[in-house]
C-alpha cells in the first residue's frame, strides 16, 4: 500500500507553523509497513487543494488530509474532497451532540460557526474527536481511500491512534510486516559513523541501514521486513552486533529515547538522587529532567545560580575560587556541584557553567563550558568542552554532553 | 513570483524528523512577497526527485530545494538536479578548501566521501556554507530558478540569509510589497476571537485578517499590499485599531515575540529583577527566562524546589503552611515566592506548584495549579488555576499564565 500526505493551511505555507503531523504520520504508517513517497502542503485553495488531490488520487492508495475542518471561513478540505468523489454534506448528529457538549462543558456559549463543523461527507466512515469538535472521515473512491482529518495535533493524534488505526490494521491484512529499530549515538560525527560501518551499510539489505544526524546526535535506522517476528528480532540483532563490535562506545540508547531518559532510568534503576547547580543552562538541566514523569524519584531540587553574587552568596561557592579562576573555570564548577550536593542532600550533583554567548565573559569565549560531578567517585571529576554554535544550541548541547558523560562514568564505577 | 519548497530526505518521509527548513523558508519568503503554492517532501529516490522537479518546473518562477547535499551514499539532489538541467558535476575549489579547514580546526581526520561535497554543479552560482560543509548553488534553467540549500537547519538558515535573501531581493525587483503584522492574543479561545471580530474579518480586504491558534495563543495575521510603506503602515494600524477596541485586553505582543520576552522587555524597563521557585515547572521558566541573550539584567537566579523537603529546609517554606494546606496551595505559592525573594535578594519573585500529573498530588487532580508573586504589590498576589492536557502542556501553559499575569500585574501598578 503507497500513502502521501497532504497537509491543509494556508499557515503552513506562510511559515506559521512546524509540520509536525506530516512526521507523526509519516512515523506510524512506516510501522505498519505502509509506504509514505509524498507529503504535500497546499493553502486553503480549492482549486490548488483539488489539483492535489487528483494528482494524488491517480498515484496513492490511501490519501491522508490533515487540516481545514474548522469552524471558521477559510476551513474548506471537507468540501472540496465532497465535491471531488461527488458526494453533499449532512449534518451527523453525533458530532453535533460532542460539539454542544463540549461548550456545555466549558461553560462559554456556542457560536453558530462550531455547527459547521458537525458537517461530513454524505456516505463517509465518521471518525470520532474526542479532544475537540472537527469529525474525521474515510470517504472511498474507485480502489482509493481518502481520509480527513484535523490539523490541530492534539485532536488529530488520538484520532489517528483510537480511530483510524484500526481501521488501517484491517485494510491491510496479511502484509509483510516491516519493523524499525533505532540505534542512538553520541559523541560521533555522521561521517565518521560512515566511514566505519561503509561496508555494512552497503552490503545490508535486510535489514537496511540508515544514519540521519540530528542535533548533536546521529542514528541509525535498522529496518528490517520479514513475516515473522522472532525472525526479525534475530536480524536486527545480528545486524546491532556488528554494528556495535565498532563503535559501541557511542551507542547511548534505542529508538525514542533521549540522554536525559537514559540518565533518569539509570540513576532510578541505582537508586541514586541528582541535585543540580545550573549557571548559564539556567534551569534547563532540571527542567528537562522534570518533564519526565516520575523525576520526583531521583530529583528533588536544585539552583538556578545565574549570577556570580547567587553562585557566592546563597550556591556557596568560595569567593577565593572565584577570585583566583572567575566563575568560568572547572574550579567554579566542582565547587557548584559540592555545594548542590550538599544543600539538597543528594547522592551525587552535576553543575554547568560557562559561556553561552553571545557575548564573551571573563575574557572566554562562546562555547566555552565546564560541567561538575561529585559524589560519584572519591574524588570530583570536571568536564571541560569546548563547543559551537548559537546561545540555544549551546545549552542543549552541554546539557546532552552532561547526561553522556554522567551515565558512561556512572557506568565506570558500577 | 510563484515559488514552491522540496524538501529532500527519507528520513522526513519515515517521519523521524520534523520539516523546519519548509517553515523557516516559507516565512522569509513571504516577507519578500513571494507566493509559496506548495510544499513538497520527497525521499532520496532519483525517478521521484526528478518528476517532482518537473512538475515544480512547469508552474513555479523559483524552486528552492532543501537536503540531499550531504557525504553519504543516499544525498542525490544534486546529481538529480544536474542531470534535468543537462549539465555535469565539477570540484568547487573554495568549498573543499572550507572543507579542509572545517576538519584542521575540529582535529578530527577528513573522511574521503566528504570530499563529494565539494561538487556544485557547472555553471551554477555557489553559496556559501559557514556553518557546515556542502556548499549551496543557483542553478537557471529557462526562465526558472532551481536553488539548492543543505539540509540541517543549523547550516540551511544562515545560507538563507547571507547567500541567497540579497540574490533574491536582487531578483525580485520593484514589485508590490506585502508586509504582514501578527498581532499575539493570550487568555481568549480562537473561535470567540473570529466571533467577536466575524464582519471586520469578512469586510477586510486590504489588509486582510487571517486568524490562526497554536500552544494555547491565537495571532492575527494582518498582510496589506501597497506600494508605499507609509501607507502600509498606516492601512495596518488603522486595522489593528479596530481589532484592539474589542479584544485589546488579550493582546501581549507583535509578530515573532513571546509572552516570556515582553515579561523580560518589561522587566528590563522597569529596571526590576526577578527571582523564581518552582516546583512542578522544574525549571522551565527560568531557563525560558536566560535563553533571552541579556538576562542576567532582571534574573540572577532561582531555585526548583521540586520535593516537599526542598520546599521546607531549603528554600524556607514553613512547616505550618505545609501542614495546614498543603504545597498544592496558594498558601505554598505566596511562601515560596516570599522565599525566593529573600534568598535571592530580587525586587519581584514569582513561584509555581502544582500538579502536573500525570497522577494526582494531595488529592488534587493534575491541573490544578496556583502561582504566586511577591514585591509587586504591598500584599502578596497569586493565580489560582485548572489547566488540562498531557504533563508538559500543562507546564508550559502554566508558565504562559506567569508571564500573562505579571505583565498585567506589572502594567496595573505603573
Amino acid at each position: 500500500m503507497n500513502a502521501e500526505l497532504i497537509s491543509v493551511g494556508s499557515e503552513l505555507l506562510l511559515g506559521q507553523i512546524v509540520n509536525t503531523n506530516a512526521a507523526f504520520l509519516s512515523q506510524e504508517l512506516a510501522v505498519l509497513g505502509v509506504n509514505v513517497y509524498y507529503q504535500t502542503t497546499v493553502g486553503d485553495n480549492d482549486k490548488r487543494l483539488t489539483t492535489t488531490l487528483e494528482q494524488a488520487v491517480s498515484r496513492s492508495d490511501l490519501i491522508i488530509l490533515t487540516g481545514g475542518l474548522g469552524p471558521t471561513k477559510d476551513d474548506l478540505t471537507k468540501e472540496t474532497v465532497a465535491a471531488l468523489v461527488g458526494k453533499k454534506l449532512v449534518h451527523d448528529e453525533k458530532s453535533l451532540h460532542t460539539i454542544e457538549a463540549f461548550f456545555q462543558k466549558l461553560n462559554r456559549p456556542m457560536s453558530e460557526n462550531n455547527r459547521k463543523q458537525a458537517l461530513v461527507i454524505e456516505g463517509s466512515q465518521v471518525l470520532s474527536n474526542y479532544y475537540g469538535m472537527a469529525p474525521g472521515m474515510v470517504v472511498s473512491t474507485g480502489n482509493v481511500k481518502i481520509v480527513l482529518l484535523p490539523g490541530p495535533p492534539q485532536e488529530m493524534k488520538p484520532m489517528f491512534t483510537n480511530e483510524l488505526l484500526p481501521l488501517l490494521s484491517n485494510m491491510l491484512g496479511e502484509k509483510t510486516p516491516i519493523t524499525s529499530r533505532v540505534l542512538r549515538f553520541f559523541g560521533i560525527g555522521e561521517s565518521q559513523l560512515e566511514t566505519d560501518l561503509l561496508d555494512l551499510i552497503e552490503a545490508q539489505t535486510n535489514p537496511t541501514i540508515a544514519p540521519l544526524a540530528n542535533e548533536g546526535e546521529v542514528t541509525l535506522r535498522l529496518t528490517v521486513k520479514h513475516s515473522d517476528t522472532s525472525e526479525q528480532k534475530r536480524l536486527l540483532d545480528e545486524t546491532e552486533k556488528k554494528i556495535t563490535s565498532r563503535v559501541g562506545q557511542y551507542l547511548y540508547g534505542y529508538d525514542d529515547t533521549s540522554l536525559m531518559e537514559q540518565l533518569f532510568l539509570h540513576l532510578q534503576e541505582k537508586n541514586c538522587t541528582i541535585a543540580t547547580a545550573e549557571s548559564f543552562t539556567g534551569g534547563k538541566f532540571s527542567a528537562m529532567l522534570t518533564s519526565i514523569s516520575g523525576a520526583s524519584s531521583v530529583f528533588q531540587g536544585g539552583m538556578v545560580s545565574y549570577s556570580t553574587d547567587v553562585k557566592e552568596n546563597v550556591l556557596g561557592v568560595s569567593n577565593d575560587v572565584i577570585k583566583q579562576h572567575g566563575v568560568v573555570s572547572h574550579y567554579c564548577a566542582v565547587e557548584m556541584a559540592k555545594c548542590a550536593k550538599e544543600q539538597f542532600s543528594s547522592d551525587i550533583a552535576i553543575s554547568f557553567t560557562g559561556v553561552a554567548g553571545p557575548s564573551e565573559q571573563e575574557g572566554k569565549e562562546p562555547g566555552t563550558i565546564f560541567i561538575g560531578v561529585v559524589g560519584l567517585t572519591p574524588e570530583p571529576l570536571h568536564f571541560d568542552l569546548r563547543l559551537a554554535g548559537s546561545r540555544e544550541a549551546i545549552r542543549d548541547r552541554a546539557i546532552k554532553y552532561g547526561c553522556f558523560y554522567l551515565l558512561n562514568e556512572m557506568k565506570k564505577v558500577e
